[in-house]
Parts: C-alpha cells; structure tokens; sequence
C-alpha cells in the first residue's frame, strides 16, 4: 500500500519546525514517503497556500494524504479537519486552506477532527503541525479508518477566491493570484473562461500594470530574449512572462494586481 | 528495523553539499530514510544548530541517527563524535553542537571516532560532512556495533549556554536564543524556572528592546491583530510575539539581547 | 534494486514546481527514493546547474537516476536527452547541462528522448519538468530499457567551458566557476593543473580582484580568524575563502572573474 504524506506549510526551512513535524509522521508510521511540497508560504498566508497545494495534489498518487499547515488561528476555535477526495486526503486547520482543493474536486467529505487520541500529548496552543495535523496525518497514512477521525460536517471554511468578472462582451477582468520564483504573474483567468467570453477569433489584449500586451507566446522560449508576453501556463491559468527574466519585476506586479484581457 | 538518518547543518541548499552527503549515505545503506532538519544554521553558528536540533530530535523513532555538522574547526584538531543517549545517536564534531542535547539527556555516552574504516577515503580536510560524519551515521544505520566506532571520553566540548539570572526574588533576567521565521523571539526562560524564582501568584512584566509587556496569551491567535505580547511557546520558553507580525521586526531584537521578566 | 532519483533544478523552494515532479514521479514508481540535490540554481544558469550535479551524482550508488532541469528552451525545439555513464544514468534538456559529466566520465551514451509513452498526456510546452524528465526518470528507475527512450545522438549540446590558460610558463590564468553559500571563490583551477604548468617546488602567488594571496592553506581552520586564503577545496579546485567569513563579499568576486596563480 501507497504510504505517502506530503507538506505544504509556512513554516520555512530555517527552523526545526518542518523536521519536528516529519519525526512525528515517522513515530507513527516509520514505512511513510514524506515529501515536501513546500515550506515557504509567506507566513499566514492562506491563499497562497490554498493555491500552492491545489496544483500540487493531484499528480501524487491515489492514497496520498497531504498535510496543508498555514494556520494563523492556531490555538483558537478554529477547527482542525480531514478533507477526502476519495483519492486524496487532506489533513489542514479549516481556514479556507482547501479552497481551491474544493473548486477542483467533485464531491470532497470533510470531517472535524475531534478524536484526541490520535494527537501528540500534551496538545500546545501554538503548534498543531505537531501536535495534531502530523500525526492525525500519520495514523491515515497507516491506514485507519476515517470516519474515526470524527464527524462530517458541511459548514467548511472557504475563502471568497477572487472572480474572473466579464465587462461587456469583449473585456474580461481578472486578478493576480500569484508570482512564482522566475518572476511570471499567473492570473486567474483559464483558457477556458477567456474562449467562453472572448471567442477565439479575435486576437487578444492584455493590460496590467499600465501595460499593453498583444504578443501570445505558446512557449517561453518562442520570444527574443527580454520579450514580454502573455502565455497560457502549466498552473492551467494566463501568465504574463518575460524570456528569461522577471515579469513582476519588469511591471512591478503584486499579488491581488487586476488583469483585463480585451478581444480585438 | 527503522533506519532514518536526519541532517542538521550550516550547509544551506544552494550548493551541493547536502544533497552529496545523501548520496554518500544511500551508497552505504541504500535503505536508509533521509529527513532534513534544517540545513539553514546561520554559517559557523554552533549555538543555534546546538538549538536547531535538540528541539526536533526527541520527535523522531528511537533508533535515528542524526547527523549535526556545524564545522568551523574541519581540518583542524578538534574530533569527530558519535554521542549515544540509548534512544537516539548524534554523529558530529565536538564543538559544542551537541551541547542542548547533553542538557536534555539524563545519561549519554560519547565517543571519538576513531576508527578510520567507516571514512570515505580519502578524507578531505575541508568537507568532513562528506567524508567523516555522514559515512559513519550511515554506518550507525546499518547497525554496526557503536563501540567499533572509537573509544568512550568524557572531556567532550560544552558550549557554556547562557543562564537565567535571578536578580532578587522577583526578577529573572535572561536572554533571547533565537528568532524564528514568523519573527517570535524565543527566550532562555522556561516557565518552570519563572515560576520557581517569581512565583505563580503574581502578573508578569517583561522588559527586552527597552519595551514593557504585561500581555501573557495562551495562543497566538488569542489577541488581537498586530498585537505584542509575551507566550510560553511549542520549543518550551517564554517568547515574544506579535499577532500576524514579526515582533523581532517591531522591537529590532537580535539573538544574545537581554530579557527581563519581573513579578508585579 | 536501488531506486534513487536525485533532482537538481532552478526551480526554487517557493512553489509547487519540485513538489509536483516528486509527485509525478511517486505515481509512476511508489518505491523510489527522492533526494534532493538542489533546486537553487539560479533561474535559467546552465552553467551553475552543470557544476552543481557534476560535484554530487557520483557520491549516489550505481543505478541512481539524475534529473536535471535548468531549461530555459522549454517548447522550443531543443532535444530531451537520457546520458549512461553505465553507472549513473540522467535525464535533461539538450543544452549542455551535463557538460560537467560528459568532461568526468570517460564513456557517456547519449539518447535523445523521442519515445511519447513514458510522458506525462497533455504535455505542456512551459513544464517539461513535470511532463518529460520526471515522468522518464520515473520509468528508468523502475528498470525500463534505456534503448526505449529513443536513439543514441552524438550531437548533443557542450557548453564552452571555461578553461585554464598557460601565460608563459610560471603563470597560470583561470576564471571564478562558482561562490559558495560560505562565500568561498571556486576556480576551475585544479591541483593537478597547477602542478603541471606550475611544478611543485616554488610557492604560488593567487591574484584575483586585485588581490594578491600567497598564503595556502591545508584546512578552513589552520588559519587565523578572519584570514584571507587560498586552499584545495573539496570540490576538487583552487578556492579562495576567508576564516569564518565570506571571501567573496571581501574581495566583491564574481563568477567570470579572472583568477591567475603565479609560481615565485
């Protein structure tokens, strides 16, 4: 049986905190695969982090249990939860950390984890991925049934994730979700959701950050070096990239930046 | 039988150096689990890796060997050990690195490596994690005899850790050991020893960085945005923190400042 | 078996990229074992990503499988390749990122990588990482023929190395390869080298940055703290470093800068 459990926190990795966390998932289950998604969150940030987990998941195998820590209201009455995809498992505070887990998935069952006994005791306030998210998230990766985790409940947290939102019949407006490490602004905005309002006849326009961009590449090397331009990215969204240099830094985008993508 | 081997050292990751000695480990006993701790100890900084490991090591199944390589003296005179608590081993030089462990451990036997069969030949002067301390943990993993390694000694290095200092009978002074990534300021100060020196009867007062908090919160998520106040934290001291924010930021504190907690 | 598959990207710590390849890779092989060698390669630097696999993947056990992906030609025409040294086998673009192992090994069979079966459907034309090298490697780890990936290519792309330079015959000129996470200035200058244009009978003169270092040291620590030094480093070249501090920050070095060693 597939035994693996991967990480997504803001714990960083200048701290004991993501290794204190895998001796836990080892003292459990010594035979479990851990792998890192990342530790490297901006600190408290949940939607990065809903983000981040979401494009990650599904290319692990079915049996996969995930533990999502970005978890500001720890020690408070938030609730911890167990998320099931029926091929994934999710083990996170209810914050919204899911999110976009819940947009790409079907039919999800999400548990409260009430049943103490599968915690690290005595349980802190100010550390649950070890306390609680780890090894809840080892004693699944061992194979326990998850129903004895606790109770289904329906009243999950989600975030309000930013709307792609149509201006007339030929503009389409957006937001910046992200800035990955090369400098690309990825949007929110699916190839999809642009053919579906936009048409594909007509070329397009995209404006951000008081720019123009005409230019669609289909790879990022199919540009002159330096070249800005717009591309449909791995993330399944529209980015705005430069070859072989930063975007954000060229455009000076932020995260939450608005994007309006016009048929011409 | 487990076989984990962790890692806790300056070597960063932007370098080869981490990922050779994981090699070198997977050539001796291709079955072993590799976990990092931290490899982001500040360069040459032997207090915080001493700090770094003995917060994470207690977590992981009886039987891991941690490798800890802080090595400013590689090359030089100073020795390889292997320090055995009957639960956990530590391969490293004896520098001091191992020093909080020693403070945790009722009894742990130490000893010099001596015996130059279980080094990768030739043995460099400058990467001894490579050469000496990651062949050995591999070693150790396998299951050789601990004794083979080299004869017991009892003069091995201790950091001389800075104490808290009672200063009258209602105050305690100490000093802050380390930020971590969020910002929190940990403190030398356990709550046990405030509460032998200062009571339990009284309100606290915590003075650092010319500041004064009374604010003691049980979680950090009990207060209110952006608010300063003083915990007792996961790795077992009184911290400082900020709600959401970095307090090391906010009060511009370093690592060796000096703490003061008086009773009301 | 081994089952190793080792990783090397400039891909960062801060997004879902490394994740997901593990991901990928876990779906097609649950039993490899995943190490990283680092993913901090500076973004789009083939030459870093050169030296940094080429100082780590002979420490792995014969049969490990490298994946290396610095690849600024992503959708473009440029090559996938499979490299056997009969030892080590490794998976990456065609555009000179294995030039370190290609100049070590004295055999290497190169393949360009044409069979679409062991990809990732749709393959995307931005992350070949998740799509092409992870998936591939995933399948030779489990023992596929290598002849099944595509045919042999003799072809394949070299970077034009920077070499040492004989400048009469009591003078040898190099570049700076690399600057450590400790600061220490590795050049392409190598023990053997040297002692070949140089001898061995007089003392050597390093000149860099305007510099003039005729101290060489055995060892980090056989110097005075805060001393500048030239020393045979453990990557097997002339490096530059500074007790307990960072050379390159003293002497403002760089990558491609000039490095010239005089015997007196």
């Amino acid at each position: 049986m597939t035994s693996i459990v991967t990480f997504t926190t803001d714990f960083g990795t200048d701290d004991h905190y993501a290794g204190t966390m895998k001796g836990v998932v080892l003292s459990i289950n010594p035979e479990a695969t851990l792998v890192d998604i990342c530790h490297a969150i901006p600190a408290y940030d949940i939607l990065q982090g809903a983000l981040t987990v979401a494009r990650a998941y599904a290319y692990f195998p079915a049996g996969t249990v995930h533990v999502v820590v970005v978890d500001p209201g720890v020690g408070s009455s938030r609730r911890a939860i167990v998320a099931d995809t029926g091929q994934h498992r999710f083990v996170a505070p209810d914050n919204g950390v899911l999110s976009f887990v819940y947009e790409r998935e079907a039919r999800v069952t999400v548990r409260e984890i009430t049943n103490e006994r599968y915690f690290l005791h005595p349980v802190s306030n100010t550390f649950h991925g070890r306390d609680v998210f780890a090894p809840v998230a080892a004693h699944l990766s061992r194979g326990i049934e998850i129903d004895s985790v606790g109770p289904v409940i329906t009243d999950f947290e989600r975030l309000d994730l930013p709307k792609p939102r149509a201006l007339g019949n030929n503009s389409l407006q957006g937001t910046v979700l992200k800035i990955d490490r090369f400098g690309n602004i990825v949007t929110n905005l699916t190839p999809e959701e642009i053919a579906h309002t936009l048409g594909t006849d007509h070329p397009l326009r995209v404006r951000i950050c008081s720019t123009e961009i005409t230019t669609i590449r289909r790879s990022y090397a199919g540009s002159n070096h330096g070249e800005l331009f717009a591309i449909f990215g791995s993330m399944g969204f529209l980015e705005i990239a430069v070859n072989q240099g930063s975007a954000a830094e060229l455009l000076r985008a932020r995260v939450g930046d608005v994007v309006e993508v016009q048929s011409l």
